[in-house]
């Protein structure tokens, strides 16, 4: 339902977050994330230009998170690369109905209320410190 | 966050719910939604091949709904044209995830299952029976 922009910011995100203090290359990146390298790029760039990873260039540059993992939520990740956009007025611009939505668009969009208090309440710490048995973007050991 | 199909089809179940007993043409439906013509037209192929609508062929044809709108529900509708996928294997398709979803990919489905259950649990006779200043698809007389 998240789109595969959405899909894989979160993976390099976490990806950086379970490597906390060092910088990766976007080619690392993308390999640890299985995205493929171009797009991911892009990804990075976006995500850099949002203020979620921070970018140093040079001999021994790379990607790290801006911020603390337990202030990084999905929302604000999410949000950067490909914002999921409320309802706020009548998708047919009926002039009557104007920023007063029908019973159709209200429920709509309270699907996307639901989704944006979900992943806002998401911190990328939540998802690395709740373990399942399986770690995210990582095979488990056997 | 729902695609442009799946309003589109939204917006036609709900124009045919406003019109019971009658069946109207691809073209009137169209205009009524404020949807391209060959666009919904297809939309509302899919519909039918579905059972959410009937199709009547010759000079009298057209749309009309397949069931009582109170057994239609909103994710019936979507499903049938552009279905929300669950997870349910680990998109890096790592062998030790499997079924075995990580946390991040949990969360993303915790999603998914919000909005089934709440697009399952609407109606379309929940959608024109909760009046608001603001009827689905029609201006406010004034």
């Amino acid at each position: 339902m998240i789109s595969q922009t959405s899909e894989y910011a979160l993976r390099a995100v976490i990806c950086l977050a379970q490597h906390p203090g060092e910088l990766h290359t976007a080619t690392k990146i993308a390999k640890l994330t299985k995205v493929p390298d171009p797009y991911l790029s892009k990804v990075l760039l976006i995500l850099a230009k949002h203020e979620v990873v921070i970018s140093k260039k040079g001999l021994h540059g790379g990607y790290g998170l801006a911020h603390s993992p337990d202030k990084i939520t999905l929302w604000t990740i999410i949000n950067a690369v490909d914002p999921i956009k409320h309802i706020k007025s009548c998708p047919l611009k009926l002039e009557s109905h104007g920023t007063h939505l029908c019973r159709l668009h209200k429920r709509v969009n309270d699907s996307i209320n639901m989704i944006e208090e979900l992943f806002k309440t998401s911190t990328v710490t939540m998802i690395l410190d709740q373990p399942t048995k399986s770690i995210p973007l990582c095979e488990s050991k056997k």
